[in-house]
């Protein structure tokens, strides 16, 4: 049997390059060797998000087709709505009495994103709790690996305190923990240089992007402000088309030849944005041609998600079965 | 339409007279004019009894042959299990998302608690958030009222300001607030003369208790330790047998009358406890026939059980709809 992941999305807005490189690839490849749940988070992004509930559930469909169109398979996949597995609610009831408040105080993550979004005697219950509701999203499917951020990492800590506290309670090993695979791959900045693409920062480009806004964006894109003329010597660090082709040219030598030719002067930003639009439009092409596919028949999308809700929540009702099993909670 | 109340209790034990008084008494009385839903909490227990899952479901049974002891019809009333209706804890998680941490940390009711059970650094994100939970369970049955003592009273602010938040944000009327119906009687005392009768203190006389059981505990009552001779003046005050004849002798009159005559002297313990034991014995034979009926068919009260969360998880699936409209988290 394949090992398990667990991974997925908010649905908040539509995903960019950022979410590409940060973890999309990645699913990519891991499709064939991983049993993947992918969990479009409706419940979580609620935490933040409840007076936009509308906005979220809109956003569900269109992460769909952000994972299609990248060339996640259905067949190899189960994508999934995390408010329609129940269980998930149950689970974490369980799990809320086996984390103090205290403990949940202390977790890192959640001490820096309350801290970004500024809340502070206006931070919701469900906010401050939904490392235990990802705990049980995470220990509901059996999963092997989670792929996280380096900052994410504490997510995967409470989680597996989680599965060791309810097995050292209730006896047996119940709930297996998790292993974090921590993506090597460093933060796509956005076209403006800002450390992190994003779309609120206004600063993405997304993977639904037409070949004009791609050309527009990679024009934008922040060079080398003291490199005038062509034959001006030129700055690579800090330097955004630099950067994007770091991350996306598959041609590495060439590359490291640009920045020679650049460094030196000689080498005008026009050639190297060219370059980047025709690498982005070859990445991007073949997802549009997906995307226009499965938007063409959104019946047959929404049968993926409810086949993969409905797979989701057999193997989330098997767990929490176990838990109460365990629990002996039976009637 | 009779209106409805949502009330019930905790599975942690058997139930005492301190019960009865504070709250069973009153269930009796109104079962012909409200639709009562009658939540067994195990959920709710969990939150401080994790470790003691089991004792939790064991429990869930007495509670039901205490409730069909003391009279309670479930032709008229709706018995049913906390954790079974599913659908409370996904109300619980939206509801999670319209209270701030802040405001659970005000909650009276939540922080006397907090200190009796001595939590501290251990204090259990799920006993913290028991106020939106029992909000849930309000909310989900449509309850117009509910009995409280008057110290729950800020449970029943918390569950009009999450019904507030969510109309206000969501649009409509889809929650409606409901009235307290705070009980004018005061705390039954233990055998012991401690303020209150509790089964932890070991000073309860419980509904299932013997006759022998309960002769032995009036016979150990405080009453005046000054009153050595039957000739003796005596005092009424902080006297225990007293004090339960004034909850349980439907005779005021002569109450009032045997207070007089042992204040002046010549009047025995003995004569007192003798009828204290008589009153309780005409409360509780009935309640004792009734059980034994019931226990000689446990199966019997196990499908009251289930067709009580049966008829309650029809009423909350209806609410939850109504919520998810609301909200248009509709897919």
């Amino acid at each position: 049997m394949k090992p398990i992941i667990l991974t997925g999305d908010r649905p908040t807005g539509a995903l960019h390059l950022g979410h590409y490189v940060g973890s999309l690839k990645n699913r990519v490849a891991f499709q064939n060797d991983y049993k993947q749940f992918l969990i479009i988070a409706d419940t979580q992004a609620l935490t933040d998000n409840f007076d936009k509930a509308e906005m979220v559930r809109d956003n569900v469909v269109q992460v769909a087709l952000d994972y299609l169109a990248v060339g996640l398979d259905p067949k190899l996949n189960t994508f999934f709505i995390q408010s329609q597995v129940h269980e998930l609610y149950e689970l974490t009831s369980y799990f809320m009495n086996l984390v103090t408040v205290a403990r949940l105080q202390r977790n890192p993550t959640i001490k820096e994103e309350i801290k970004q979004k500024g809340f502070d005697e206006s931070l919701p219950v469900g906010f401050f709790c939904y490392p235990i509701s990802q705990a049980a999203d995470i220990l509901a499917f059996y999963a092997d690996a989670v792929p996280v951020g380096e900052d994410q990492s504490p997510m995967i800590e409470q989680t597996n305190e989680i599965a060791r506290r309810f097995n050292h309670i209730y006896g047996g090993s119940t709930l297996k923990e998790v292993k974090s695979i921590i993506g090597k791959i460093g933060r796509l900045p956005g076209i403006d240089g800002k450390t992190k693409m994003s779309k609120s920062l206004g600063n993405a480009i997304f993977l639904g992007d037409s070949a004009d806004d791609i050309k527009k964006k990679v024009n934008q894109m922040f060079t080398d402000p003291n490199h005038l003329k062509v034959s001006d010597p030129g700055q690579v660090e800090g330097n955004v088309v630099f950067m994007f082709l770091d991350f996306f040219d598959p041609n590495v030598e060439e590359v490291s030849q640009l920045k020679e030719h650049y460094r030196r002067g000689g080498l005008g930003d026009g050639v190297l944005k060219k370059r980047l639009i025709e690498i982005l439009e070859a990445l991007i092409t073949p997802m549009r041609t997906r995307r226009q596919q499965y938007q063409a028949d959104l019946g047959y999308v929404r049968k993926i998600l409810e086949d993969g809700t409905r797979d989701a929540r057999a193997v989330a009702a098997k767990k929490v079965d176990e838990v109460r099993a365990a629990m002996k909670l039976i009637y």
